[in-house]
């Protein structure tokens, strides 16, 4: 018979398997019943099913976060551990609404999103990305900065251009940031479009920088996840020697 | 002369390759009058020549069909592989809507859709693309899997944004959902978009990280595509040593 | 002195270089006026100085034919080779409408448009781009088939979930194909877009698939030209042995 | 105790981070402010201290600029450098505008924006993506001419095809090339889109081959980067050796 310690902190016996597979359950049915509450005219016996349920995961994830503090080797290691923040984030809201009314304050149901990252810990794929992450960093970083430095000037000059003929959409540079993100991203939601030939072919232009620079961070990463599965594979081989 | 075996299953002699472009010019064939057949107001002539022809086709592949498991060397074999059963499911609908009167279900005209992966048959790249998938699998199934939590976050965060000021088109998670699909695929329809300066940033802030999830798998892919086809001629090299 | 066939031929001297720029000069010159020339209320005298522009080009292109009939060594060799046949298309249409009045024929004076294929014979970087879709021939043309059926069954699914509601857009699957277009390419006008539950969720699997299909040519382009560039580079030193 | 001159060139030391840091502040602070200014309905103290706070910057850039010129071993080296001509001309706007009164030409406060540039001097990865762009030099220059050629061909095939029903949008090259932009780019703002069968089937085929020409010099610059990088990590490796 397994010991607790392997079914709550293994994954590869029988035992641990099955109880990852109902934690991860209990997460995803969890995230639904959270959709679920947002959407209007619920009935009351809805309301009351959902908030049975939610009590019920809130028990479930408390045993699971007890059970974990109570075989972790020292105890102190879990708790102040990455998942164990997260492992207590995840419901203590929820005690804490008992004692305060909470209700008003709705940002506060956010946080019931934290068991999102519960799930991270069952997946192994998440070790290369974070080493492609590491791989392709400083690139990523500068792409990041290129991006909110042309997002800023694209705003300036749109603004020049446009904010005489459409003062509600391109007032300040501010509002124009919103149709830089918007068109340098590609998405057009048209909501907000230049409309002066100044202002068209200064859009031509920022799109033809615009394009070579916010769609170069996919290519880092494809490229660094392709070396790192590279790394991992020859890792793999020399630990098998 | 070439034998019968030859002309249906080879590729490579004149015959095979002639029988080989009948099939497929009747399955782009049926494809357009499938799609014809959408078309409203169509007059009693063009329905019944439609018909006709669909009665034609069907008569063809069911031939083709019977053909197939008459030169297969185990007939078991055949009618249980891959393209034998999609073979069969492209003219079963035909033959059952015969006995039952199956024109009221209308998505039951969309198993005629089965005649597409036919034409799979006829394309030896799709055995490099199978490879591509093969080498790339782990990943793709990871950027899927962060795509769906991405969009679901995306989902959450503007409902919190959104939902009391555009009631209509944010008013659930899952009304949130249709907005982050159609804004982190960059496909920006212009149906739905923020409007608050906080869903604004929001956005901006998701689609800096969408971008280099969802474009990702793409980059994936071809790299992926390249690796198989070296590893293709590689093994045509050593195949012609 | 340099000779007439240099001149004309050969752009490494003083001489060639001049007489290329003023070609290059003239086409891009030519396809301006034939831009300004749609602009609509333009003057009479406007009109007027284009019509003399236009005579004047079609002088200017029909001596640089002659001129490279007469330098040719076999003088056939030109006549039939891709440029010899772009540079009389580029002419032909004028001195064709000077007999028979063309004017009314709109689509006549696109053929004007041949001119911009006549740039193609100075770049040397077309070359290389050249081998890139040799190098990546197969799998452009195996994405392009992929692209079709894709856009196919976009619209076919498409059109079964919405074709009830919205009759006016998605009334056939050769109406559905447009936003099929406009979808998968994450264009996204507006014009067209599902209201269903269903058709909005069936959008999400297409574009997910899409996205990975639609955008992966680019990716192979991208490394065929990379290789493009190491076989030339290779070349180079090669021939500099 | 530093000298002078490690503070203000150096980034390595204590005092040259602390006095880096503040400049850099400094630029980000008075691209805020700039930005800020551009908010219609400011209340009098607003802009009396933002115009406070303009001169005290002016100062401070003046005091580095002056202490740049101090420090510099040949100080016309410093003078004449890009970063030097960039300092003077973030600063000689506000002293030229105290002799005329500028305040009616609103382009003139765009030159403040020049600031930015002055950031460029921290960042070492700039170092590295400038040797990406001369790597794929020619190739992002080829793909340029190609979208400029393609999105002339586009707006001229769909000036054909809707210009008699949309005069309105598609009235000339001109208009047309606005609709280009928007299409090829797949921003897709949705203000103008084609509405006749033969426009639509002709933007299907444009968006084919602008998809795989557009988004290719990205996936250069991403590929050159990499390769940029392996060259820094070589000549690293060299000069520890």
């Amino acid at each position: 018979m397994p010991s607790l310690k392997e079914v709550i902190e293994e994954s590869d016996t029988p035992g641990g398997r099955a109880f990852d597979l109902c934690i991860q359950a209990l997460i995803v049915l969890s995230l639904i019943t959270f959709s679920v509450e947002t959407l209007p005219n619920l009935s009351e016996s809805a309301q009351s099913w959902l908030r049975a349920f939610e009590i019920g995961s809130v028990i479930a994830f408390t045993v699971e976060y007890l059970l974990r503090v109570y075989v972790a080797a020292p105890k102190r290691a879990y708790v102040v551990s990455f998942f164990g923040i997260i492992d207590l984030l995840s419901i203590l809201p929820f005690y804490i609404g008992l004692g305060i009314d909470l209700r008003s304050i709705r940002s506060f149901r956010l946080l019931r999103l934290f068991r999102i990252f519960k799930i991270a810990r069952y997946s192994a794929a998440i070790r290369r990305f974070h080493r492609a992450i590491d791989i392709a960093k400083e690139e990523i970083i500068l792409f990041l900065c290129a991006t909110v430095i042309l997002l800023f000037l694209a705003a300036v000059g749109i603004h020049h251009f446009e904010s005489e003929l459409q003062p509600q959409e391109f007032g300040s540079v501010f509002h124009c940031l919103w149709w830089a993100v918007a068109t340098l991203t590609t998405v057009g939601y048209g909501d907000v479009y230049p409309i002066t030939v100044g202002g068209r072919i200064f859009t031509f232009f920022m799109l033809l920088i615009g394009l070579g620079v916010i769609s170069v961070p996919a290519g880092l990463v494809a490229s660094a996840l392709a070396k790192a599965g590279q790394l991992e594979d020859a890792g793999t081989a020399i630990d098998a020697d």
